[in-house]
């Protein structure tokens, strides 16, 4: 038996174009003797498609381009997954489901029956349970179909919840020959590992091959970095996707499983989900130039960076924007990064405009001191800048601030915050260091003197990052340990032998941090918790205050 | 029986202090010889707790604050709300609960049976639901203890889900003679009609007399507007608390229970619960001072208004920081209007740095025609302005925008779109001039000329809205049909007999403005569907553009 997990990378809502790329597959499967096809979870809707699914009208165009796919399937087993109407009237108005096909014909469906519900998923919110395993034969063979989540609960994994019923266990009843699995599980940060040893559990509990096929491609936040792969009844890796780009997986069952390790690259895997949540962000919405400001610091060297590998350097504009404060050597910096890159370097000082607004506002602030007022102003002159290039130009405008910086609050609202996306939100400055190193890995690309210097924001004189900030390698422990792992101070100071309200102030500020967190540009979501969606705090609490 | 329902504001996580309010008014129970104390769902912690729930120091605190009360229910019947662990580590780790103690001791608690999961509720994120109804026994009477949503089934007005089961069918079959309910109901235009209606159903189903006791007090986004009420057993209204304050209602139910219809006044009501809205996002989070721009328009006028009511005139700064293009009408518009109401009004003209600004870009803009830009950059100094000036002073900056805008992206974002709070956010233009009305209602305190004239934002000569929206008295009523009654487009053009292709036109440019949305100040929810919370769309997506 062949099989085809159809890697495909959807746009949500995007019912004609997902279509057309199933056809696409469907027509390789055929011309490549392949009997049974396999797509990612909520194929032809995209995932997650959010409220979109509260659109009736959504719903039914989606149910009619199924029947107009189905003759397509014809000499096939295909899988496709979409929402589909709970027609009982009973609780949601929909199952997320995998409409299956034989031979042409719509045989039958298999309806999720574990839906998440925390981080970053909300399937509760649409989503009735279905309430059965589902097994369809082909070929002789029994195949399981299940949906995503369905597979984790028997790894016990997930951390936010412990399903009562486990598919497992009620499909370790039942004759299996092969598993199949429809995905859509979003990267993170060496989420690989976790993700195949969670399948690798079930293929040897059912003591049957498992296929999964997980959607490709950035949706907003999320990023698929797809990875489809095939497990042997051992639950041994055989053979692996693509990551981070389209594939179609081709797998003879009847050829030798024998295991097969890859390697493993987490800052490189990293460094290609960024890439392709910054292409794709940009792609899916017909947005071609980007436009960015260029500081001579390490945040906005990788962004760079990252922009070009996206969108190519022509479609990448850099903005140097000095003040009296800028040092001639950030310039010097910006500008050798620029020609390696090569991509257009603009300088355009700002201080006209600072002094007009400094004296427009000296009457009022006469006799205050100079404080983070007069540095906010600087920030937001620049973002005005870049806003109106963006506007006049068009394109869309990348904000450079990190994850370090978005936990502390340690960049201006309405200043280096501007802009449609924000590629770093999510990366503390550790890692954004050890992007940097990447992209260096063969050449140098980033002046070594970026990496090398004490970040500074330059807004005033001799200003150093450690005016405000603890040293980067003792936040960013603590940031990871608070937000990504979970852990209460108290625990953060005993994991780390440090001072309890050292770890306390930092999470302090952390909260204070919420208003600005919740105006923020969009960011790619990289780590097992980001800020945006999957982190619900309220603005105004007292509790971690 | 004598029986109170305590209608407390509590501040999300503020522990301590909702403990303190549960004890006040325990021992005011106390001194009116009542028997029966029931507080809002969730009480101790505040509803919603969002994501705070996820941490279990938060979980482990409540559960000691609960016993630490105990002792002060004694001779007293108390109900308080809060999430109590699921012990059985099946599912998900809470119960959305109530703690119910008789004379000093905890005898139990009712755990919600019914989870909303739609719109801006996630319970099922964190909540497991209960699996029965409870019963408990006080001076002779059987007491049903519910929590909000149990009772909301019965008169299938929800919408968005059908549960399985129905509480109150449940509770049919048992003998009860008082019906509690714990509730943290928002607040929506004309809401509390509609709960009323749904209560007084199952009241009637169960032929006893109910009380509900609501949370009163604005937390984030929502505001929480009390109106707690006593029905008889005939589901008609006895008593009423107060709308947008605490109080304690207090109920003899031996007493003659003949229904009383009070007036209903629907601007009224969205007025005091923006008012609510702004008191409270500054009292919980410990700012005293607030800025707005006023520009002589009708929507600053109008947040000018709820500012003073809420904070007091002496907290509230107005900057009027006119361009070329400001007409001296608006600014003798704005004079008056501060006058009236008492506030600081500094005129700081931007003419300097917008001329700085221009000239800075002239050598890259060369040649291209004034458009949209430069009117975004008028917009973006005033804001710039404006956080300067709560930089440099404290105090938060109220944003003007309203929803009419926000649904058309005809707002500039990092622009009027600056400030902690925008308190029409979620108020169209229809509205904002019906709330213009009511705050002149007993004397002119909004001047007629603002009322009178037709809007514009006066960022290019002989501006006016209509060169770039529709009438919004065309607009608005598409607003509201396609985002609050959710109706498809083909709908609304039937409804309201007008062009199919218009409607579509305006989707379009609704879906099209959501990345502005995304990255907009909080708002306050007054209708049932705002912008904000409540409502995910993607920012990528193809289905609605």
């Amino acid at each position: 038996m062949r099989v085809m997990a159809a890697q495909i990378n959807p746009t949500i809502g995007d019912i004609a174009g997902n279509a057309k790329k199933i056809l696409s597959s469907l027509g390789h499967a055929r011309d490549n003797d392949v009997d049974v096809v396999l797509f990612p979870e909520l194929t032809l809707s995209g995932y997650p498609p959010e409220d979109l699914l509260l659109d009736s009208s959504f719903i039914d165009a989606l149910q009619e381009k199924l029947k107009e796919i189905a003759p397509a399937t014809k000499g096939l087993f295909a899988v496709i997954g979409l929402p589909r109407p709970n027609e009982s009237g009973v609780e949601k108005a929909l199952y997320n489901s995998a409409a299956v096909f034989q031979d042409g014909k719509l045989i039958g469906f298999h309806d999720k029956q574990l839906l998440p519900t925390y981080d970053v998923f909300d399937e509760a919110r649409f989503f009735q349970p279905g309430n059965r395993p589902s097994i369809f034969e082909h070929l002789g063979k029994h195949i399981a179909v299940t949906i995503c989540e369905d597979l984790w609960q028997h790894s016990h994994t997930i951390g936010y919840t412990n399903y009562r019923s486990d598919p497992v266990k009620e499909l370790q009843e039942k004759e299996i020959d092969l598993i199949l699995n429809l995905s859509a599980s979003p990267y993170s940060y060496q989420c690989e590992r976790v993700r195949r040893h969670a399948f690798s559990q079930s293929a040897r509990a059912l003591q049957a091959p498992l296929i999964l096929c997980n959607q490709v491609g950035a949706n907003d936040q999320l990023v698929f970095d797809g990875h489809s792969f095939y497990l042997n009844a051992q639950g041994e890796l055989v053979r692996l996707a693509k990551g981070f780009a389209e594939d179609e997986l081709l797998i003879d069952l009847d050829l030798n499983a024998a295991s097969s390790a890859p390697p493993e690259d987490g800052i490189k895997n990293l460094y290609q989900a960024l890439v392709l949540g910054i292409r794709d962000y940009f792609a899916k919405q017909g947005f071609v130039k980007s436009i960015l400001g260029l500081s001579g610091g390490i945040d906005s060297a990788v962004v760079a960076c990252l922009a070009r590998e996206a969108l190519g350097a022509k479609n990448v504009l850099a903005l140097s924007l000095p003040t009296r404060f800028s040092s001639p050597e950030s310039y010097a910096d910006a500008e050798v990064l620029a020609i390696r890159l090569k991509m257009l370097l603009r300088k355009i000082s700002i201080e006209p405009i600072f002094e007009a607004t400094l004296q427009t506002l000296q009457p009022y602030f006469v006799k205050r001191p100079w404080d983070a007022t007069e540095e906010n102003i600087q920030a937001r002159i620049r973002g005005q800048v870049l806003m109106a290039f963006t506007n006049k130009f068009g394109g869309l405008l990348l904000s450079t601030s990190n994850k370090s910086e978005m936990a502390m609050g340690y960049t201006t609202i309405y200043g280096d915050m501007c802009g449609g996306l924000a590629p770093l939100a999510d990366v503390t400055k550790t890692n954004v260091y050890h992007l940097a190193r990447y992209i260096n890995q063969e050449r140098e690309i980033i002046p070594l003197s970026i990496l090398q210097k004490i970040p500074s924001p330059e807004l005033k004189a001799n200003q150093s990052y450690l005016d405000s900030l603890p040293p980067y390698d003792a936040l960013d422990p603590i940031i990871e340990d608070y937000i990504e792992e979970r852990l209460s101070p108290r625990e953060i100071a005993k994991k780390r032998k440090i001072s309890f309200l050292f770890v306390q102030e930092i999470v302090h500020r952390i909260h204070l941090a919420e208003f600005k967190r919740r105006q923020a540009p969009m960011g790619i979501r990289v780590t097992r918790k980001a800020f945006s969606k999957g982190r619900n705090v309220p603005i105004v609490q007292s509790w971690s205050l």
